[in-house]
């Protein structure tokens, strides 16, 4: 099947828009009467707020509310799909007498200026009694710990701990020609989106709420406001048009957004509360700093016997989306590479830390930054290639993924053997490594394979409604939110290659609850696979009804019509055509009709598969670690927009370069005090520190239950970049490091350690 | 079939944000950089422009744009729908070199203050070349009249004239036992709403025209737009929430909408054009002032043998909506009265005075006029009581209407019946007159019936989307205008009623081109019977969803679920029961979807009745008339929200109380000047110049086509009160008044005449 429209690179709707400026955001909106909410923050880790004292903050003029926990409602809420979701945890209150963690919302202000915001908040005093804190997951679970929650004694645990088994462990160790067995840690990365946390809220004299967010999830948002709030979904409208960027955390709501309607409500004026770039750290969301203990039986051929791991995430002061990132984090290491037998345990911990949250890769790429370095280094204790050791385990056709499906496609071993294939790998891996002085070169491979849709059956689903206007243009209706990767292009492009009109001739409307049909959130890289199948079948329902208009004017049967780029012909019978704009225009005898078609998509879980591979430069005088070039090979079904899914794959190596080698939000570990909640302190590669990346996709393995065969890249890319980097250090440099980020001075001391081994020895 | 909402006057959903001030109509818009636009108006009633000089008003400060015929695009619209209707002519230039009528426009500024841009029109210097010009249909008919639009010699006609014809009109007036003929005249009355004509444009960086507008035909508006300025679309987005009134004029695009448009695009910035209260006079539309020649024969049992007519509306400078109010007012006469011989010639005539459009009523007020004057003139002459000889004569079930569809309902009747029970008419006819001193007292009654719906068939109908959220509660997208009639809350009863939600549970979508589905506009007193039919078969379409959750979780058939007030219970098994909220959610082995319906309805048309009964006191001394009271008897089928549909009726009875006895819009019949272009000078009918009014509805004749049997009353009540007035006047004094507004003078001059006569006699 030939297509005109998808595969195409067609020009992003939103462009202009952006480069102008034109684009609003939420903090773009204004209104009269618009008043600014701030947040005092606590400052201390663990602690009962024994006073708190805002009368100087009501006195001083320009202030129009102030709300602490003694007079806003007492109610539980967590960041969660409505109904709640076993992804979440609901534990947080919208203000407690307790604070869990440094920078944790005690109180809120309106004003009529942020300048008076802010001062008012400094006048604000609180009075605490602290408790003793828990930083790291090991001092969270003594059996002495405090307790963050009220729960049971030893209950920092968010939940049970998740177990994921395949066949027996125990006989696949016993079989094993050798055991590797290893300790790996992550880091705590922020997502550090370029837009703050934004809402503004307005309430109207019918008690209805407006809440414009930048958030992925609308109507999450709108399902949880009201909840919390006590209202019914229609009396909620929650609106958001460009954003700038989520990457997983803005699934949540954080705390301020409840106040802001709340302040709202008070003052009977819109408010709008907005996050400094300090607060995005203090209030936002961070990855789960996880240790992953792995173990895995190797036969001498490569096969591998057993694998068994025990992860433990740190959540921080709250659940958020603890439960799901322990699920996918721990299940994804029954697959990647092939193994029969398999036990995983999963943990998720609270302490007295900033909030760990949803963050792209979603605790898979903790667990196969672990998996794929333990596969290199058991690459070199088999004398093996690690790119042939993988290849030989990787996951194919017909075996069965985390979600219990089973795949479509040799998709990782394509991958792999195509990455080969473009980096001569074989003859790279013979020749010795490029020197230079003190600087080592090396290259280094990482997988991995993620899943498109989140949680299919129950909750899951795409939806569409497709409008045909009278001169045959047409409007996608969608809820799918717009990050700013291009999904609604994406989705146009889907709808016009459907409908068979050009692309210019497709228009969406999004990002307004009361309008489009529900949908569960741009996140788990579904939106193109699932929004975009949606809007694929509401679009196939107008066409049907678009074609028999068709048929009975030219008189032909439905089956025999041809209809792209808006122009209608007939098989077999050339000459006889119309427009698209033809068909639909009433006229005599045939009366107008609003052709509408809407369609519900419930997803299976469809993989896609990535290896990268990559050469890094070490420079041993400093430690410095330089990304010189990647070749990231991903199979994501049908491309539905290459340049698109390209700047995918590049943004998601930027940001994985960013969390192996430089991110890392830190707290003081005595006090809990942040340390770095800025992009001074707290680094990140920048355009000018990327290196050359040639991506390569292939289509080799298209999903059945995607548009035209696509799935999911939003969040692949970020996951094989890390292990492929460390993989490479490794291969310039001799040392393993287990860890992220890897840092120039533990390059050094690992260097100077590597050195008096190799001394003594 | 019981009911729980509809049929309640439930509170209507925009009553407290109008109350407050909340509701924000077009010109409550704001936004950065909004420019504000004025209209040059000529001061000639037929000229052609030998020069425009506008270098002055262009170097004013503060001057954005200065547009003239010189510099648009020289494209013919009309106030047309899309694609173009029968109805209205497409004879206006968005600005010409030649002016038709005193105050039309003939140039635009954009400046930064509404101050500046009146201050710059008053510096474009115009020279005019004078053409004679004419104002009456007669002098415009004359052969060497001179011609207004390029039209063949004579060819001052808007449309050929419009036929109708039923048997033979000969054989019935040589049947007759007496013919009466008279003529008749229908001033100027304008539609006065509150809301003056605004509207706002943007564009956007691709191109993309945003119009905020007061309209009451949003997709007219696009289509009309989109054409002129040559844009697909879904390119033109049309925007409108709340309306101050538009009683049919706000059909039409007039000409600074286009003028709005082409200034947005030249400054790049929003332009908001807003008239005046003048303005609305001047660029506004009138009803079709109308003479009418008619002609009866009369068999002395009563029975109408023969009608005969010539009607010619003067439609102004332009035809507007000439060819449908002739076409309507015209078809009109073969109905009301029974009647087997009819012709009928209907014609519309060009002249050099203000623009007649659309206005509530559409032709039939003048027509209506004449028709049932002349039979209170016959029930005179028959020695006859006028309201026996209307109920003998009532159109009846089965009767063929204007539209060629047989009628349901012996409605007329049944409205003529009951209005003599609630006044003991007999009784009340039989007693002398009241008089109190020079003050006389006199009851007349006038009928009329009206269609709900337009032009059924090819390009008619009514289109609905409603779609259910996850917690039962439902949103209903709708193109239909609120014009401040109350149409939103009587179509979320009608999606409540039919869902078996609560009425609080339903809330509407509306006034976005491009969110809602398509709709031809509010007008035509379609829009609860069209719309609302609509609406309830998309509700329909999503309970059908709904019920076959709930049949699937109760066990049990879904033909035995009943649904009202959001509870859903299985027919002959008490205690089995969910909410519907219930149903929905989604749960385990019951996957959450997206419930929506789509519906389109193609409507037949349907007839509403009224016939009112009318007392009124002339004052012999002044010549002054009061309506004293009116009992107005109607039947609109199943009613939706009788306190609306009250207002609708009382409304209606106020705006024909304003055209029979005060309200004339005039211009200097030599200079084409207007005279009374304010609210000073036209007089209108204020709440204190109210009668009581005992409004009764009937619900005997329901409109299979209607939701629920509904039927239209937004023209109705308009129609019948002007010539009950008459005949009751006539009632009262003995004069015969055969033209509106009947005046003071005009009531004096005529007891004067009748005086001498009757000395004279």
């Amino acid at each position: 099947m030939t297509h005109s429209i998808i595969g195409t690179s067609v020009k992003r709707t939103d462009l202009l828009a952006k480069v102008t400026g034109d684009a609003k955001y939420v903090a773009d909106m204004n209104m009269p009467g618009l008043l600014f909410g701030k947040t005092k923050r606590c400052n201390v880790a663990h602690a009962l707020i024994k006073r708190i004292d805002v009368s100087k903050a009501r006195a001083l003029p320009g202030v129009k509310a102030v709300l602490t926990h003694e007079n806003v409602p007492r109610v539980l809420h967590a960041g969660s799909p409505h109904p709640r979701s076993a992804s979440v945890t609901c534990d947080q209150y919208i203000l407690d007498n307790k604070v869990r963690y440094w920078g944790e919302g005690v109180a809120v202000v309106a004003a009529i200026s942020e300048e008076i915001a802010e001062k008012a908040i400094g006048l604000i005093e609180v009075e605490y009694e602290e408790l003793p804190a828990v930083f790291t997951v090991e001092d969270a679970q003594r059996p002495d710990a405090p307790l963050i929650h009220d729960r049971e004694p030893g209950g920092n645990l968010v939940l049970p701990p998740a177990i994921f088994t395949r066949g027996d462990v125990e006989k696949g160790f016993a079989e094993a020609d050798f055991i590797l067995e290893g300790e790996y840690e992550g880091g705590r990365p922020t997502p550090a989106y370029m837009e703050p946390n934004v809402c503004t809220c307005q309430w109207d004299g019918n008690g209805n709420l407006t809440v414009w967010i930048s958030t992925q999830t609308a109507f999450m948002v709108r399902g949880i406001m009201a909840e919390v709030l006590g209202l019914p979904l229609h009396k909620v409208r929650v609106l958001v048009d460009h954003m700038g960027g989520g990457f997983g955390a803005k699934q949540d709501l954080f705390q301020h957004e409840f106040l802001c309607a709340l302040l709202a409500k008070e003052t009977k004026r819109p408010v709008r509360m907005e996050f400094t770039r300090e607060e995005t750290f203090l209030g936002g969301r961070t990855r789960h700093p996880a240790k992953i203990w792995l173990k895995q039986g190797f036969r001498k051929d490569g096969t591998i016997t057993a694998r068994q791991a025990r992860v433990v995430f740190n959540s921080g002061a709250y659940g958020s989306h603890g439960p799901g990132v322990t699920n996918v984090g721990t299940s994804a290491l029954v697959s990647l590479y092939r193994c029969e037998n398999v036990h995983l345990e999963g943990r998720c911990v609270y302490t007295n830390s900033p909030i760990a949250g949803a963050f792209r890769g979603y605790g898979v790429v903790q667990t196969y930054y672990a998996l794929d370095i333990q596969m290199d280094e058991a690459a070199v204790k088999l004398g093996m290639d690690p790119a042939e050791l993988k290849l030989q385990n990787a996951v194919r056709e017909g075996d069965i993924a985390p979600s219990n499906h089973p795949l479509i496609g040799h998709g990782l071993e394509a991958c792999i053997k195509k990455g080969m294939e473009l980096t001569d790998w074989r003859n790279l891996r013979r020749q010795p490594r490029k020197v230079e002085g003190p600087i080592r070169y090396g290259w280094g491979v990482g997988c991995e394979m993620h899943g498109s849709s989140a949680y299919p059956g129950i909750k899951e689903q795409g939806n569409a409604i497709v409008k045909m206007n009278e001169d045959g243009t047409a409007v996608l209706l969608t809820g799918t939110a717009g990050l700013g990767t291009g999904a609604h292009t994406a989705l146009a492009q889907i709808v016009a290659e459907e409908l068979g009109l050009k692309f210019e001739d497709v228009s969406v409307v999004h990002g307004d609850t009361d309008v489009v049909p529900w949908d569960i959130g741009a996140f788990a890289s579904h939106t193109t696979y699932m929004g975009g199948r949606a809007a694929q079948m509401a679009a196939a329902e107008v066409k049907k009804q678009m074609l028999k208009r068709a048929a009975e004017q030219l008189d032909a049967r439905i089956d025999d019509l041809v209809v792209a780029q808006g122009d209608i012909t007939v098989r077999a019978r050339p000459g006889l055509r119309m427009t698209v704009r033809e068909a639909v225009m009433p006229k005599k005898g045939i009366p107008a009709a609003q052709l509408v078609g809407t369609a519900t998509y419930h997803p299976t879980k469809s993989y896609s598969f990535a290896a990268h591979f990559v050469e890094v430069r070490v420079d041993t005088e400093t430690g410095y670690i330089t990304v010189e070039q990647v070749i990231p090979v991903h199979e994501i079904g049908k491309v539905i927009h290459p340049v698109a899914a390209a700047g995918q794959i590049e943004g998601g190596i930027q940001q994985g370069i960013g969390h192996t080698l430089y991110e890392d939000y830190q707290i003081d570990m005595r006090t809990g005090r942040s340390l770095n909640a800025n992009f001074v302190d707290y680094k990140m590669p920048l355009a000018m520190d990327m290196p050359p990346i040639k991506t390569v996709i292939l289509e080799n393995a298209p999903d059945p239950g995607g548009p035209f065969g696509a799935k999911g890249v939003g969040e692949d890319p970020i996951v094989a970049i890390g292990p492929a980097i460390a993989n490479a250090v490794y291969d310039a440099i001799g040392v393993r490091f287990r860890h992220y980020p890897i840092k120039p001075e533990q390059v050094l001391t690992a260097l100077a350690q590597l050195k008096g081994e190799q001394q003594t020895a």
